[in-house]
């Protein structure tokens, strides 16, 4: 394992080429009307299996050894990174293995099956997931993939921020959806590396505000399960990888309340046509949020991805 | 007024060029799993307004002379076209005055206001938009745009299949959604001049079923105006312009119910993350049902439109 750099999102850009989507880049009249800005916005929802994680998860398997290859993969997640691993393992022909909670939705759990994972279930008030995924580790030999604390995952996540640039030309000021920091630390290693006068936002939701305050107090803070719609960054802490990138080289970190995210999922489905998932949203929400301060700027948003079930998609277009 | 023809379309391409979107086509390996053909979605949802009705409306204001620009425009129209014509007419700075149904979706009427357009109500059920609307043109000495049957209309309309065309490569099949056959008389010149041997399907709702009745029969058939989610295809006949072409060029007419479109209209949600009309969605509904005749084949898809009110789409979705 090496230290996650911007030569570490070159190769990874390289390794993911063929398998991941360049996804598209876009804009809107609208928008750029409300914030007095032009506002880019790159649609990870459009990603394959919905979200950018699946960057950082093929880039991870496939810089794999063949033995370890052969031996197959772990992972524990009820969310996103457990369906990147289960089809990138199944691109790569690799055996994987996903440690699901038992009462995981059965349509992520189908989800996952369907990428070609194996589920372990375990009891989520009983049992410790991450020495259930150790355990299982070190008897079969295979190898663990943590969803954002690893190098070859940052610098997958990384290629995201890459692309826009390489697509939006300069930016002055980028805003990236905030859980564990995968995303956010490997945006911040390209924006070091092609844009270092782009000003970096994290955006976390409003109920887990531990990325702020650890940026504050400058060490990781870590606190319980946030109640927060955005589900994917209901993460406890920051990693012993990404803090150190992010508190090197993040403007600051924002907040977006559940109502914010509500709101800006609307304006993207009813005026962009797109569905987004509440994480996703969490970039667009601040941005909005600051409003006047982008006045004249270029600004670019990663919205990270699309992934949520449809019926609690239809709830919250329906509440007002 | 000239017939509608390819060399039409093409000076119509040139006209909007610097207006309109040139939409992603976009395609799905599970949609693709499915069918086990190539398929690729022509996102016109994400065409300015929502819809590829700007491209005929802007086409035909802006082929105007300078005295009528001056005069005005009105036209009659239960949402796309009416916001099509709201907004060509801003970009072309000339007033723009819209009749709309009083159960037009909410979402629509804001928009065409939006777009600086004077919205004029009327009773879909007991009144003769036609008639309102030479009325208003006879007195105000403003020109009527129609919503389908006019050459300029047609030809703007049939520069999104030929973009298809050249984006996707060769095609077997092309699925196009019919309302009053706009937007198919423009994809079957397209068609004839640039892929004789690709089929042609036009799709509309099961319960106004009067395109396939009228090409089945050889003459224009009438119908009540029929009750499905479809409210983009809620027509009572085709045009006088738009049927010679139809029944001349279109290798079939197919239809789609209400049931289909709703679940097409989530397979795009929740799969591709796109908002889709439900009459954006016709096309693809009917090669879904197609299915196994498609095997093998590279088939074009024309998503028509986005324009959903939000809460009724929230609705659709919920239903099971």
């Amino acid at each position: 394992m090496t230290e996650p750099t911007f030569e570490g999102v070159l190769a990874a850009a390289r390794r993911i080429e063929a398998h991941a989507h360049r996804t598209p880049v876009m804009s809107s009249r609208t928008l750029d009307a409300e914030l007095g800005a032009t506002v880019h916005l790159k649609c990870e929802n459009l990603q394959r299996m919905g979200a950018f994680k699946f960057r950082g998860a093929f880039n991870a398997l496939a810089s794999l050894d063949p033995s370890r290859r052969k031996a197959g993969v772990v992972a524990f997640s009820s969310g996103n990174h457990a369906q990147a691993i289960a089809l990138s393992a199944s691109l790569l022909d690799m055996p994987a293995t996903i440690l699901m909670p038992h009462d995981a939705p059965a349509a992520k759990v189908a989800a996952t099956r369907g990428y070609g994972g194996k589920v372990v279930v375990y009891d989520r008030y009983r049992e410790d997931r991450e020495q259930i995924g150790r355990a299982l580790a070190e008897r079969d030999g295979l190898t663990l993939i943590p969803p954002y604390d690893h190098p070859d995952v940052i610098c997958g996540q990384g290629t995201a921020a890459r692309e826009l640039f390489e697509q939006a030309g300069e930016l002055d000021a980028l805003f990236v959806p905030l859980g564990g920091g995968g995303l956010l630390s490997g945006s911040a290693l390209v924006r070091a590396a092609l844009a270092p006068d782009c000003q970096l936002y994290g955006v976390e939701p409003e109920a887990g505000d531990d990325g702020q305050r650890s940026l504050r107090s400058g060490s990781i803070v870590h606190i319980d399960t946030p109640r927060t719609i955005a589900d994917g960054a209901q993460t406890q802490h920051l990693g012993t990888l990404t803090f150190p990138i992010i508190r090197r080289e993040v403007t600051d970190i924002l907040t977006a309340s559940d109502a914010e995210l509500v709101d800006t999922m609307r304006f993207l489905a009813e005026r962009m046509k797109l569905v987004v998932e509440p994480t996703g949203c969490l970039g667009l929400a601040a941005a909005r949020r600051m409003g006047a301060q982008l006045r004249g700027k270029r600004v670019g948003v990663l919205l990270s991805g699309g992934n949520v079930d449809m019926a609690r998609f239809a709830e919250l277009l329906a509440a007002s």
